[in-house]
């Protein structure tokens, strides 16, 4: 598996466009337009929320059909708990990108994210399909233009590629996704959008999405909140001409992990990118009895607001940690944990058994003070791990979202 | 009932001391203790958290062999997280009370909270009790004194007290409790101390505690972080010669609205002084299908960071209540859910069935700049419902927790 440059235009046939339709933020891009030249098997993962966008609504009708051609995004308003007139409205934005495009409608997958309880302002929508259809470009940099027209809160824009070969054709897996707050995917309001060329079936691919996202997008949050508007969309139009993937084969094993290793580089950029944060906080549960316990357990810390609270004043608070997990639900013996804080400062054992160590307070704040810190709790029960990702929680992250609608 | 003044030396034969005992607060009060001069009924309820502070686990072997006598308290060190050392310096603790006041060691309780992990320091909780046992009296203002010292981030201290009429006999309930972080009882560092004058069995004082905290204590939250001391004692020494309470009726009835009324009040206190906090937050789950419904959906809305950082900012962001509602897990119709804020500048209905009305914004932002804020969700389903109890999350929340060892 090869690295390379790009993102969601990286894959074979992908093109995206965007512009500024001044939907909420002035000055700035805050729409996109995703579109492949072939039509692409489509799969999807969305929301638990019970209180679902109109988007996700609309989009899990498409990804069930299996086929798409194109996404239209918007960032600044979330169409959720807009009820029958914000439907209708995620309808007509699809039915205005499959006539500026000249694919059916049923093939235009929507998403949008931002405010929940606003209406989106339609003409708006047309004007900025209009604006972008005619601007679909191939080029990396649209690509990267894209990852940035979807930002709302985000600092940074998000995106990766890597190659892999299959039967001897190399096969590109590409993203870009946004994310910042109201982050606890289950699936959050995450938006991600991973496009490939591989020739894999409806089937396949779908099942593929399903599992890698436990691992990768479900084990990240910025707040607890599970968004309503959380989704993940893939995208595969077959133009690396590789032997179609239709069994659970080599092959298969292989697009999975190209897949993976994009989705976890993407979740991971959510989560260093959570509202007002300072650091990657990461959490590995490993000598786990099963993989349920160890997700519980690294998902408990990761979601401890006095544990992220912590991570911002570098303070070496295991103690809220050991407490995070002991009120988790899973089951556990407290006296035989072992903690460790690990980062590019190097590694330190905390507590043992249990009971703390006498541990270098100095060392362990200056490895704390790194922009990416995790975690480890071996609790000796077993084999299994997990690994969450998160961040600290700092003044910006209030400040952010006291001030978001105005 | 009538509310009189006083905590938890109102009851008949309750006293309480306190004094500076330097276990990690300079210049203040950090330890207290309770006494009764007669031997009580004593009833308890604790964290469910599974990593439970040392005196969590000796309380519990108290309050089930049923009958206590004294109480000590100290603020600064949790007694969590410490071992075998740590479960002997708690006995150690009641060994010397039981000493220093001629009772059975047996008969006293035990309560910390403060930094987990840190070891006690023996010296200075013996010296302290010492100085505590000959200033033991029944006066307000020892029990009053005993609340201040026992707080940690608290910035107010917490006690309440109300009289009913029991056989002809003047009966008194009175509390004090103390929490302000990891503050999310299932049982929270709540630590509460309630007294009696009552006489009444041990099983159904244990019955009346364990069924109340259901609606009061187990329906805050300042953080989402259960912890690992919270504690409630109910005490009863029967002084107030009311014939003895040993079955489900009238008496019995009349006692358990008392003590709804203690818990609640002492309950209420907590959450409206979570730390760093500006507002207390109550939320109102009505028209449930049952109980069970109407208390997820209430603590989820309760502990949602973006509710709660909107709270702050005087944001009617009701799209953040329904998200919520949304992830709790339990099951209802969004479209049919009508929103209101409420507080001591008014009424104003926000969303009807699911979607925004077209309220005023101005006059939102009045309502929610009141300290006690209330917002009532109606999901026309039945007829349950559920209060839980909250605060905002502000700046001086992350700088309190993340500053708190130093």
């Amino acid at each position: 598996m090869k690295q390379i440059d790009g993102g969601v235009t990286a894959a074979k046939g992908f093109q995206a466009a965007c512009t500024a339709a001044g939907i909420k933020y002035a000055d700035r891009k805050d729409m996109a337009m995703l579109y492949s030249e072939t039509p692409c098997r489509a799969a999807g993962v969305y929301t638990t929320n019970l209180v679902k966008a109109a988007p996700v609504k609309w989009d899990q009708k498409v990804t069930a059909a299996g086929t798409a051609q194109a996404v239209v995004i918007n960032a600044g308003i979330a169409n959720a708990c807009t009820g029958a007139e914000g439907y209708g409205y995620c309808l007509d934005t699809a039915k205005a990108a499959a006539q500026a495009l000249g694919v059916p409608e049923t093939s235009v997958l929507v998403a949008s994210t931002g405010v929940i309880g606003m209406q989106l302002p339609m003409d708006r929508i047309r004007a900025g399909i209009a604006a972008m259809a005619p601007e679909l470009s191939a080029d990396i940099e649209s690509g990267t233009a894209a990852a940035r027209a979807i930002m709302t809160t985000d600092t940074k824009q998000k995106e990766t590629a890597v190659q892999i070969c299959l039967g001897g054709k190399t096969v590109t897996v590409g993203g870009m996704c946004k994310g910042s707050g109201m982050i606890h995917p289950n699936m959050c309001t995450m938006l991600s959008f991973v496009t490939t060329d591989a020739a894999i079936s409806h089937e396949l691919l779908q099942r593929a999405l399903s599992e890698d996202v436990k691992d990768t997008y479900n084990m990240i949050s910025v707040d607890g909140d599970t968004s309503t508007n959380d989704t993940v969309l893939l995208l595969a139009n077959g133009m690396a001409g590789n032997p179609e993937i239709t069994e659970d084969g080599e092959d298969y094993r292989m697009f999975c992990q190209a897949l993976r290793q994009v989705n976890e580089t993407l979740a991971k950029k959510i989560a260093g990118d959570g509202e007002g944060c300072t650091a990657l906080f990461e959490v590995k549960v490993t000598g786990a009895a099963d993989k349920a316990q160890a997700v519980t357990l690294a998902k408990s810390v990761i979601t401890s607001n006095l544990t992220k609270a912590a991570i911002f004043g570098h303070d070496a608070n295991w103690g809220r940690i050991l407490c995070a997990m002991g009120y988790s639900g899973a089951s556990f013996d407290p006296e035989q944990v072992d903690l460790y804080f690990e980062s590019a400062a190097g590694k330190l054992q905390i507590i043992k058994d249990g009971v703390a160590l006498p541990y270098s307070e100095e060392k362990a704040t200056e490895i704390l003070s790194q922009p990416e810190v995790t975690a480890i709790a071996d609790i000796h029960m077993g084999e299994a791990s997990a690994t969450a990702w998160g961040c600290d929680l700092t003044f910006d992250y209030v400040k952010i979202n006291a001030d978001y609608r105005s």
